[in-house]
């Protein structure tokens, strides 16, 4: 059982951004660039934790979770993310939507 | 360009259910009671739309939105949803995660 695509995230409430995207064909290192901006949101103070997937038809949706509005204002504005920020508009992605939302309430379940 | 992928919602404030999960192995008619549940859940009052995603390794996220916490609740209490929502429990979920959360802010990208 493989549970590292769940995020570890404390009791509401507490902040998600959802970002759902559609890829273009261009690669010009996005595969890297995007596993470089996880490492870096994960070192920013009041990160939570991410959960991503994109399917084989380029759709994605990745949820960051975060402690405060102002670890996301903050997050935003990290020099190396602007300049990916303006790259992934310029060339990976064909559309994105990007909502920032408070979570209220939470539910889990797993198997034992 | 497919455009089908992303939903059309109003200004802020909505709210989203976010649904993380992992799939088993067991198919136990899950496709076609995902796609019976999008359909009874877009014909609920409150139902602003969805955002779904499945990767080859049984990791999805699926949001979706909704105009207010009573249209949520109501959608939670839907007879047909409950059998399915214990199915799932029961058989096709390894493991999930239900948020939901008020989207306060949103913006939106696409390519002309």
């Amino acid at each position: 059982m493989n549970d590292s695509g769940f995020a570890k995230t404390p009791r509401p409430p507490y902040y998600a951004v959802i970002f759902t995207s559609l890829r273009t064909s261009r690669e010009n290192d996005y595969g890297k660039t995007a596993d470089r901006m996880v490492d870096l949101a994960s070192q920013r103070p009041g990160f939570l934790g991410v959960e991503s997937v994109r399917d084989g038809n380029g759709l994605g949706i990745t949820v960051s979770y975060w402690a405060s509005t102002e670890a996301i204002s903050k997050w935003k504005a990290h020099a190396e993310h602007i300049v990916a920020q303006e790259t992934g508009t310029r060339l990976w992605y064909e559309h994105y939507e990007l909502r920032v939302a408070k979570v209220e309430r939470a539910y889990a379940k797993e198997k034992t």
